[in-house]
């Protein structure tokens, strides 16, 4: 089992800013925790980072045929990005869409999301323990699809 | 740690209808597998459930100094009672929302949510493997917290 | 073929007030009229009022198994409750919207309504005598889906 | 008691195609029955069919000081013209509003309707069946009227 | 100077009913009268009514050429065609709008008009005054223009 | 029969700038012919300008047992004041409203009139020629309303 | 005179809970005391709270006849509940909204009410004192109300 | 403890025009009643009445170190003056605003304000006698502020 | 292959008024040449324009079992003609849009088109051109069909 | 080269209350400050202030062949006043709009400018300095468009 | 005459997903007939495809004074970039816009787009042949804007 | 001192393309004069431009610890970039926002801004002159922010 962990603009600088909001790890420090967590789960998990919408594009394009699910935290372009709703639907591999903080209680406009409405699951506002919790959601829903087929 | 798990209205007919949606755990089946995972976290879980929008806000109420957090499924008054909502609010008691079905690819009036901007956190989508999710995110929450008093 | 009616919050009021508007029989005249068409049919009619909509959801998933049709005139309930269109969603028996006013020339928000765009059909503004065209217009309905079988 | 019938653009296809929405029935083997139910009720039924916007206002006038009740499926024109709505109103004919589907199922602008809030009666969804349940709903109604005068 | 007026749908209908609104002169009456004021003022006026928004657009058409300046009263096409619209543009022939009720406190899809934007000037709600009023304004109006050329 | 002229803010500059829409003609000779035409018609019209709304309400509420009618071209007011409105419905005297230019054409803002429901009739887009348009509709509104009584 | 307060949902918890907000008074204290300034006015005052609509609209059904004014506080129900509002009007008691905290500076949401157009008054945002106003306020209403009898 | 009662535009009327929504009292009466009652309770009432938005503006800076609290009944200017709202920030007195009819039930441009969302609290629709319930509102409200600091 | 070009209102007068929009072909030539390339595809076009928008629905009707494909600019229709939608529908003919200007650059009401969302393609915007790149991809359209079946 | 400086409602009172938003700085210093940046620049500042919106209305007028240019706060007008808006389009003087505090970041209302569409340029949020850059700005603007002529 | 034609994010994936909506033609096949088609016709035809939003204004900035027309599909970037926008304007160079799917009949936002009302002509839902359709119309234009010069 | 200045897409076209709107100077030549303006005032400024959001971002976040304030003209991105508003909004660095043109007098969806409401200050209409205006504002910002430290 392969998946994708696609972390979005701005969220390279987690940790370093805003500790009250967003906590003191690194987005290294998340990124080996949950390489840690898949291993434990016979998983193999990829790490990917860009502030650029067209290299998340290209990337996701990229997985097709590689990557069994993806985890997209897409950031402000949850809110902008059709072209990478247009990729991830392309694609066809399942997906989860997370968010570190509460998206309902912010701006209005972070409330439209053109991912979520074709996602697995959304999960939003549980810090970045919400990272794993979507990786434990998108493991158990590919092993029972697995299971199914 | 005290944790209460409020199901609303229609939820007690999970697993007997719309399989392929909802699965075919009863909502039996599934209180029973998170008093489990709970147990094992050193939790207590309880479960309710209600189709009347009044007894949720009087179990609520009844919850303050009693409960440390509460998931919620508010079925059908997550998109029309404030009444649940202000009852949530005064409690105090911080809670996770959590839906089965993804509500953001339903009806135009699901989105709406009177719930989610005072949640912790929100899973959505995950079926209900999302309980199991919502569980172990406030309980990892609440530890925290509690590590941060 | 058993078809339940259902009344909601108020019209247990019937023929008490405003009768210039709703008429001066009173809720059970309707509903013994009723009983007696759906006799001379061979339906058997079950009529049920309540101001209770936990109490209506309760009624509605109690009718699985039960009801082969459902009539309702859910009153106020019509434009705020998403957990009856559950119930009656859930519960998979068809059912026919009724309304004794006219509920399109009356205030702005009673034109949105929670459940006709799932009812076999809506009748709005014939007064009671819309119930018994309700009636006729469900047992014809389940008589050709039974012949359809 | 003289009632006309006018249906609307493209009603005059009526059982020729998409049978499992419309039914197998011509209009004119609907408006036969029609015809026979209100001869059985001591009324007279005028039958007229047009996909002319014009001709159906013409119609409308010419009913004035002929007609006691009129039953409309106005079709498409339903959603668009204020002129039939303005010769209805002008008339003074008490009118009832029939239509074959679910006109709050389908697509949004045929949610606007510009003949419901000034009809005595809508029906809607009921199928072919729903003609029927109209002309005795305004059968039932005119009686009822010459009662009170 | 050759001037068009033109009436829209249930305007033949004038002076027969709601008198209190729309006073007793019959459409007959009122067109005479402005032919004889036209008269007095060197101007030549055809009257037209239509029920038919088609008629309507063909009498515009005919118009190109034969008429300096309409006076258009179309009823309930005002809110409703932009055909007619298309075909005062294309005429490119100079007009009034003349509504006999005031437009602004009746429903609110009578505030809408397709035709107010292009028009020379528009007036509403002088009852049937507002004829003459229309046919001083656009004497004078091409009175103006011939003399400006 | 006396009649009150008001005319908003900026109308005091009438003639003296944009001639291509406003003409050439000032104020006080619009205002002068407009006596004139008054007087010949057995009415006594008296004129006002402010460009103070405060002013223009303290002039309505001065009209009242005064004035049998009002001419209002309120200019800007008419899309921002709620003062004026209510001046001239407590005032309870009947009154037009007149626009030079066609506010249907001009920035949206323009379209909300808070007048307009409440006039006897309004004229709009016929330039300067409006004013007479409207004295005339007025007087001929007065006198009918004069034989009616 | 006998007037009925009624309490709407999680205003039992009055005076426990955000006391900077709703002050430390318990209902029953504020209740009280409304009891003695009734008894002073030579009215009776009933007072009732649920956090069930249901039961709420259960109540003002049975006032019908033995109440001559209510006071409510819907608390959230005001937004949410058709039911009450029907129950309220049906009932043709005098009745007068109140809220405690001011409601127009809250969440966007809380400015629906779906009963101030057919309150006698309303009084929002005095803190509890405002419970003494509506009550002042009623007795005055209806001690008038008897007069013009 | 000094109080200022601010009217605006067209409450000079009062009690002259419209007496069965209005009442009989002149605002002089009201006022002289008013300031009877301030007396009673050691407070010093200054009344002020304007049709102009401005003179009310530079009321409320002169105000500024010489009152306590304002009762504003600002009419019109209520929905559509920032300039007033304005003033009566900047002025940090605080404020209760009243409005002799029920705003809510009447046009939809007044249930916007610019003013209610600032106040103290907001009193609309027991006529006249909301005078008397604000300035007892503000006294109390004063009271207690006096005594909390 | 037999195809129906339908023009809708106005389009007669094509090429004889703002050429620098329309260009200077009149519909006939147009007509002409379209036919033209109609046969060196080896199919078969009629033409037909009205200014009716009941004759455009019997034309439709007409075409079933008759025509294999519909070119259609329904000019100012498109954007009011429900009546047409439900006639293309029902006549399950393909059809292509075309309009020769660019409709998105114009009025905001021609924004709404009640026929593009079933059509095969739409073409705006290329002036008279339009109609022969219509005509060549509905052909390549059929064809393609043809193959497949 | 002349310029007017205007301020509306409420900045008389500049610098005397909330400091931390508005600075130290009193309206009369302000003024005086940019005199003297007007002097060394060539140009003569003339400083207005006003609470009333037809005071500002007339001096604006009165500018006309006097000024050169206009500085512009309109304050609270800036949101609801077209007058002030004519007063500038008819007076065909260039003006440049500036606010104190940042209009985008404060309530909703004040996002809406009658001015910012007409003006040369729009300053916002700068605190006070914006007065001293607007000056600049429309002394640059002044000599570039005296060069061009 | 030197076309250029772009297209967007995703689409370098063409024919190889989805091929009952997209067909089974991949990219580049799509180009290399469209490169003879351009041949054919004297037009040399220049193929580009970039997932980046940036690259494509990159690109259409080099055009300029090297290409005569641009065909553009910017799939996803049609709905969000104003970028593109500005630089089809700044460019100054005429282009078409087409869709290979009916852009009207899926999700709401893909109605919005930055960029039709700017081009010489839009085509949409035509599948691939839509390409060569566009190529035909460009050149055309290209041809007759050529002669016009 | 440092600050930054970016300049967005197509910004860097500037000077030779519509002079009449953007005037004749090239973006090199507005850098080099800010520059001199920058060193006039003991700031270093360094100039950046780029027609891809993604390298915004980067170079925002490239500027923390490097930067004092940042003056940016976005330009399309204005209306689309979260991702640019949460980097700059992370970066803590402040920054005034900057259009050359008067964005609201321009398409409706310019009037929408992702960064106006956390800038320091927005300029908008003044021409290049407005770059100037803005380092003004900055330095003048940045210099009392040091004092006031």
């Amino acid at each position: 089992m392969r998946i994708l962990l696609i972390n979005g603009p701005n969220l390279n600088l987690l940790g370093t800013r805003e500790p009250e909001i967003y906590g003191n790890k690194s987005l290294t420090q998340v990124e080996n925790e949950l390489v840690e967590i898949a291993n434990h789960n016979q998983a193999k998990l990829e790490c990917y980072q860009s502030n650029h919408e067209g290299e998340i594009v290209d990337k996701i394009q990229e997985s097709i045929g590689k990557m069994d699910g993806i985890i997209i935290n897409a950031g402000a372009f949850t809110h902008t990005s059709v072209a990478i709703r247009d990729a991830l639907i392309t694609s066809q591999i399942p997906f989860t869409e997370i968010h570190i903080s509460n998206i309902f209680n912010r701006e209005a406009f972070r409330k439209r999301s053109f991912l979520t409405d074709k996602a697995v699951g959304i999960i939003s506002g549980f810090g970045v323990r919400g990272y794993s919790l979507s990786l434990n959601g998108i493991i158990e829903y590919l092993n029972e699809k697995k299971t199914n087929e």
